[in-house]
């Protein structure tokens, strides 16, 4: 097991938590009170952080939304990131891939320039465009397995590609540091890529604001470890949770509520 | 026809020329005299644009490259733009997708904030998350089809992957704004993606550094409109044609070199 689900590993006893919080800052989301500038949206992060940082396992920014904040995206993901304990691993969700000397520059500045823990990274490209990254032996990677949208039934599901990818994924996992991202929203299809990778790790997305029934994905996507079987994330239910002066309350309630569950359904299969 | 692949045409016909340049920045490939920083990264990429402006159909940054040098990349990449003459479209390879919200932070980021003509995307994740590019209908998107890698033989090729890709593609295309990605080292199967999808431009990248053959990428890539068919991408081979103080010289000579060979190629068949 790479040192990255090691320490996810412990991220999830001591916080008996399987949640993980997708820092997902998006301008048009945020509570009354927060500024529209980047000093805003970096209080708003930091303040996200703290508390909830004793209720997670994990924190994934999705990279998108620092890059539609143009130059000051860089400056916000960094301050972020500096309120995250080190306890806490973190997720770059870039869904990154490219081919072989660009997907290491990539893999640089993720794991060397910003410090990431671990990231997804897009399968479509095929392994050397991937290998960038799973050389990174410390750190975590998630392929894209399926995702939660509509748009999975266009590539993915069709000749069963998904399975496909879990397949390959497991052959590719020499160094103990991959993962796959399993969306919520089809959770009889999350059974089946458990069937198909037994051993690895999941990040399953979309439940929540995307509607993805959180007991049905828990139980399909729980392994024999319960400790790394899988993580869930959560981003827009916990981070706008309230749109009033009480969104930092309200962030900490919402996350706990969702701690609470996925450990209440483990308990009923551990 | 979008505005974006009207202005494409347009280029092509004024500098005669088929020809993107790739402005991939790359820290160790960089010739003997080029500071190691900001300002010579950006001196670097200015130089090559204006020794390269009219020989060139279109520019292709890839973020990559940007992302790796940290704070400074947001910055270094908007001075190289500036340098790029209004007539030229740009376009931001990134190989973005994700879902719909995401995606269309992503298409903001780009198209919106940093001006980009054009973008690249990856259709795993399907049409509702690429649907945020192509509503922006004056802006092009090249969506990957079949790349040039030795890991296309994963996912692209089994089941023809890339020939459903590009099938979709037509489809999608109310906007007259889509074009396909297809790699220049497998020239028959550019065929076979030609016959699929007789309308789309095609971007090939491959040439050169990557050992494409030129002249059988030109004929499997044109269609009946040679002003708009495709464009053929080089990075490495121009940027980088010195390693001494003639690298501005040498640039500017290799992408002559490649603009006449295909033109060449294009007259014999037009």
């Amino acid at each position: 097991m790479s040192a990255y689900f090691e320490r996810l590993a412990q991220a999830i006893q001591n916080n008996r938590s399987h949640l993980c919080v997708g820092l997902d800052l998006q301008p048009e989301q945020m509570p009354e009170g927060v500024w529209r500038d980047t000093d805003g949206f970096v209080q708003f992060g930091r303040s996200i952080v703290e508390a909830t940082s004793d209720l997670v396992c994990a924190y994934k920014p999705n990279l998108a939304f620092y890059e539609e904040m143009g130059g000051g995206g860089h400056h916000t993901l960094r301050k972020v990131l500096e309120a995250i304990p080190a306890s806490i691993p973190v997720i770059a969700d870039g869904k990154r891939a490219d081919i072989g000397n660009t997907s290491r520059a990539y893999a640089r500045a993720l794991f060397d320039r910003m410090g990431f823990d671990a990231a997804t990274v897009n399968p479509y490209l095929g392994y050397d465009a991937l290998e960038p990254f799973f050389e990174y032996a410390d750190c975590g990677c998630y392929i894209l397995c399926l995702t939660s949208n509509s748009g999975a039934a266009d590539f993915q599901i069709p000749n069963s590609l998904y399975l496909e990818v879990a397949h390959k994924a497991t052959g590719w996992n020499k160094n103990g540091n991959l993962g796959l991202v399993v969306g919520a929203t089809q959770p009889e299809r999350i059974a089946e890529i458990r069937r198909a990778a037994p051993d690895l790790p999941f990040l399953v997305p979309g439940v929540g604001a995307q509607g993805g029934d959180l007991e049905a994905c828990v139980r399909a996507a729980a392994n024999s470890r319960p400790d790394q079987g899988f993580i869930i994330n959560a981003a827009r239910s916990v981070l706008y949770a309230s749109s009033g002066d009480d969104y930092v309350q309200a962030a900490r309630r919402e996350a706990e509520k969702l701690r609470d569950q996925i450990e209440q359904v483990l308990s009923t299969i551990a």
